[in-house]
């Protein structure tokens, strides 16, 4: 059952497709406060959702804020990160509230008090949906069909891709490529960062560099490989560019108080911001993508657009100022610390974001208002574009921001991460809270990307990241290559890597379903395992669709980890190219090794795992023979989806299910 | 087996006490490089060692630098923390290394290349222990025994301290013993950071705050209270000061390469560093511990002492100019990150510690050649004079940067680190490399420094430091307050707290037995169950002493754990006041509950655990009428150390030893 209230008058997000009649708020959970809410815990109760953010698959204990953020310090302590995802469900009551308003929200999670979770809703003008369900399963499948079905990207993107920031040029792209084909490496994707671009420039290609991207594309195309260039928020202040000067002329950006263009900095230096908001402004930004899609890409990542701002204008040059008056003077402890942050708080000022505005349907709205639609509606731009540029055919399309309602538009990458451990850990704990929230095509940076991997965490994080949708390697300027041919152990790589290839008819199949009905496709232990405390706490295994449970290992130097077993389930090992069906375990704690080349999952009983034979990249992948493991008395028949994998995807579900038994 | 082989020329440490003759360096492990040495690791060679660091027991994967730095940020990519501590043991050849050089050395283990352990030292000047023993104990005890007998502080520091940056006033001092008390909870110190002192001056108290300053400590003695307060390395710059002035006069502070005072910025701004390598500056630093001493005080901890620096004059001077060159240019990516590290790159800088002298042994050494023993020499000064001013009661006295040698003259605090659910962690993983380089009075910050608690971590946090020998909660200015009687649930801490004070005679027995046999006081499992190759992987329990292992909860809204039970053994847990021997558990994982305000542990077989009844300070706690836990047929006497707990202890072990049986 969903209930909506709408409190003040709120800024229309559109996260929502299909609205319920409002009806005055009432709640046995929820108690009105001035700013917000407050809802009493229980001791055991726990809180699932919030997407994107740090910490535990139990969200309690911290405080989170929504406010799309471009931090790349993922820590404990971290309250913001890309997205804004205002979802979360309790679990004793099997209450899911949704707070809708672009603006930000504090959750403080039974962390001021630890029986107390208090909400602080930035403008109360918003609206609340409570939702009410007989699981926590349900009332995750009902805000799903509120907000709308999950995007669904060209099947070939569920093969691996290798990024970097950055090839800097199309040769060096061609020794990647090379280099995976040398090593006998399946690959899907190459991904281009902000250097294929000329001085950073969205919808410029570098000329000294990438002279030849048409060739280059084609050359690809013909190895199956994809390149998914990315696009970023801001547009470079430069005379004769065109995309600065169409926008300038039309006023296509947005403005600082006085109505001039807003100047901010990033990668360019000197930028304006299109006006996402604006929906002709957005049009014309999508319609941009043209110019690479006419060359034959087929797939982008939209970044830095929460929107990242290094500095305004405005307030370098107030720091400029700054800086001289501490010239001279014996700076103790308070007065050199206000001196190193002058520059160090430049950056994502909210200052800045409460000083330019949009044009949001025929208004001039403050951008701090809408802060959390700009990734999202620029993304929206970019799929709208392709709907009318590529009817015929999907395109990928991920996003570093996002809100909720963007999830109908692309996936999201979890951001930019770095080559710790605990990382590795995040990545699994992030998927099924994103997965609540509508963002179905998702996957961290495996190996991380700030700071340098080796060869154990690389290995590790493969052995997590076949099994996410987006899988892609990607790390930073100055970092260790981590290409998979760049380590000792080669081969072990490969071993790993080919693994993804065999599970890809289930992912793909387990993808599409989720997208299809609204299903959540990686799960915690908690919701399926209600009744078992030991289960409902399990913070490092996950239900990935309906027939397995992954356990990864997540920790240096370790040879094995122990593994709940929530039932009786079947270990399943990729060894050597080999899939071995292991023992049975019962119900209770078990201990399981793995070695670094080897990948480990768990089948439940009675459940079928289909599997392919592997390929060196989706399209030669075998998506109809497949083998399929299973154990038990009753084995439940498999309902396979299998489509062309690249046709736009209407609502005919059944026509491409199949039904695998054993 | 010790072999020393001495390479080039080195600077005296004095970090060995016994050395033995230097023979031509040979080793089948070692392989000599142009900069250093190479030994190659086996699949299943784990290295152990490297005292303060941050990530795992097993230190395979990363690089570590031996470079005592000012460092909060304890990340999984820290290089340097506040220690130097070169030796590390081999598990599979049993062999330990020293390096003694007292400049910067990289331990790249497994991180470059899976299989190779590189050390690069950065002069060829040092001198090399190879030790070779029957077991990684026998190593680590004969490497103890070359370094001398680590440091023994007053029985009264093994009870719980509570320290804030800071206290502000002699009131808030009152406020917080009169808050323990009110709550009954025990407690034997309270901590004064830099703000006793007038505007950061050591030997100097502020007048309007602390001006009644002696009548404090006796008040606080009167209930079993230590004040224990902070002294900083760097002198204020300020005329009429008379520690300044003397040193001044005396040429007492290092010097530029011109000879003049070199300035530095650190809490007061404009500072001089004592010259701690010059005995007689050293001496009289030390003496200055005087005027507190004099006064009531028993007890203090340097910190500063790596040594920071905010910023060198001259590099200020330097970053005021270079910001110049960048006003009013287009700042694009590069320019602008290049603008922003210019303060922020001030601070710890190489170059400047490359800048400035000490006056050693009669010769002038550029500090960056002996950068590692500052902070050990500035703790040696502080200790010898506490031998001159208090040759009958121990001095607490620990530090923040140290050396190997440092561990004879006093403790370490595991430095600034945050209120991370991953620190904790750490506080445990830390111990036994601590206590494998001599290390045996210390702890983290218990709650964590920096960044915000919550009521659970710093539960969960409280029932690991119940069991290490400084146990003390220490928080940041502008961090939540973490106060036990900070949080809802007082009366659960009280519980937990009150576990340390029974546990008292076991922990202070096992430290003085490690102290005075050069034996280890925490041990990882793989020290003891050497063929038990799942033992040899844990790296969240520990062995403490001879009697028990410890398997606290580091997870946040954990109900309880799995523990790796190694060899028979009793689960025994401290529950509202009781001690209850629960289960005995086989060898095998088990998963054990503790609920937030319970402390469990595991007994041996056949060893004793003595336990007295705890008490509101360590004085008032009854070391002698104690009751045994223990299960077993042939439960082995216990050898209890007891001593007065304030007497200089001199080699009469025998004289304090007891045997308790069951």
């Amino acid at each position: 059952m969903i209930k909506r209230s709408r409190f003040g008058n709120p800024i229309e997000t559109e996260a929502i497709i299909n609205k319920p009649e409002a009806v005055e708020f009432s709640s046995k959970r929820l108690i009105r406060t001035d700013n917000g809410f407050i809802i009493n815990l229980s001791e055991k109760e726990m809180v699932f959702g919030l997407g994107e953010n740090v910490r535990g698959i139990n969200k309690r204990g911290h405080i989170y804020k929504s406010y799309c953020d471009d931090n790349p310090n993922h820590q404990e302590d971290t309250m913001t990160l890309y997205g804004a995802h205002n979802f979360f469900v309790l679990s004793d009551s099997k209450l899911g509230v949704f707070l809708d308003t672009p603006s930000e929200i504090t959750f403080d999670i039974g962390y001021t008090k630890a029986s107390e979770f208090r909400i602080e809703i930035n403008k109360q003008d918003f609206d609340l949906y409570i939702i009410e369900g007989e699981s926590i399963d349900k009332v995750v499948q009902e805000f799903r069909g509120l907000i709308g079905r999950s995007y669904i990207p060209p099947r070939w993107s569920f093969g691996y891709g290798q990024c970097r920031w950055s090839y800097m040029s199309s040769d060096e792209v061609r020794t990647v490529a090379e280099n995976y084909e040398k090593n006998n490496m399946p690959i899907d994707m190459i991904y281009l960062d902000i250097d294929y671009m000329e001085r950073y420039k969205d919808f410029t290609v570098n000329k000294d560099t990438f002279g030849d991207l048409d060739q280059l594309i084609s050359e690809m195309k013909a190895k199956n490989i994809h390149l998914v260039p990315i696009i970023d928020a801001g547009i470079k202040v430069e005379e004769g560019y065109d995309v600065y000067e169409e926008g300038r002329e039309k006023g296509y950006f947005c403005k600082d108080a006085d109505g001039e263009d807003f100047i901010v900095g990033v990668w360019p230096g000197r930028c304006c911001f299109p006006d996402m908001l604006n929906s002709e402004a957005r049009a014309w930004f999508g319609n941009k993508y043209k110019v690479l899609t006419d060359m034959g890409i087929d797939g982008f990542w939209n970044d830095m657009n929460e929107p990242a701002i290094f500095y305004s204008e405005k307030k370098l040059k107030e720091a400029f100022g700054k800086i001289k008056e501490f010239e001279g003077s014996n700076l103790g402890v308070d007065k050199f610390f206000e001196l190193r942050d002058i520059f160090n708080r430049l950056g994502n000022s909210r200052e800045d974001y409460a000083s330019f505005y949009h044009n949001y349907r025929g208004q001039k709205v403050c951008h701090n208002d809408v802060h959390n639609l700009f990734g999202y509606y620029m993304t929206r731009g970019a799929s709208e574009a392709f709907e009318r540029i590529s009817p015929d055919k999907r395109i990928l399309m991920f996003s570093r921001a996002s809100y909720v309602g963007m999830h109908r538009y692309g996936g999201i990458w979890q951001g930019d991460n770095k080559s710790w451990w605990s990382h590795l850990l995040m990545n699994l704990k992030m998927m099924p809270s994103l997965n609540m929230c509508g963002f179905l095509y998702t996957g961290a940076d495996v190996g991380g990307f700030g700071s340098n991997t080796t060869e154990d965490l690389m290995l590790r994080w493969l052995q997590l990241a076949v099994f996410t949708p987006l899988m892609r390697n990607h790390s930073a300027m100055g970092t260790r290559r981590q290409e998979l041919y760049a380590f000792e152990g080669t081969e072990r790589f490969k071993k790993v890597l080919d693994v993804r290839y065999k599970l890809l008819p289930y992912i793909y199949s387990e993808f599409m379903k989720s997208a299809l009905k609204n299903t959540m496709m990686f799960r915690p232990l908690a919701f399926e395992y209600t009744d078992d405390e030991i289960a409902c706490h399990v913070e490092d295994q996950l239900l990935l669709g309906e027939s397995i449970m992954i356990a990864p290992i997540v920790e240096q130097n370790a040879i094995g980890r122990t593994v709940y077993i929530p039932e009786r389930m079947q270990l399943v090992r990729f060894k050597d190219g080999e899939v071995i069906s292991e023992k049975i375990y019962e119900k209770g704690h078990a201990y399981v090794e793995a070695a670094l080349d080897e990948v480990i999952l768990f089948v439940r009983e009675n459940r079928i795992l289909p599997l392919s034979e592997g390929g060196k990249n989706v399209t030669e992948t075998n998506f109809n023979d497949l083998s399929l493991i299973a154990f038990g008395d009753e084995i439940k028949p498999y309902e396979y989806y299998n489509d062309d994998g690249e046709s736009p995807v209407k609502d005919d579900y059944d026509k491409y299910i199949s039904v695998l038994s054993k």
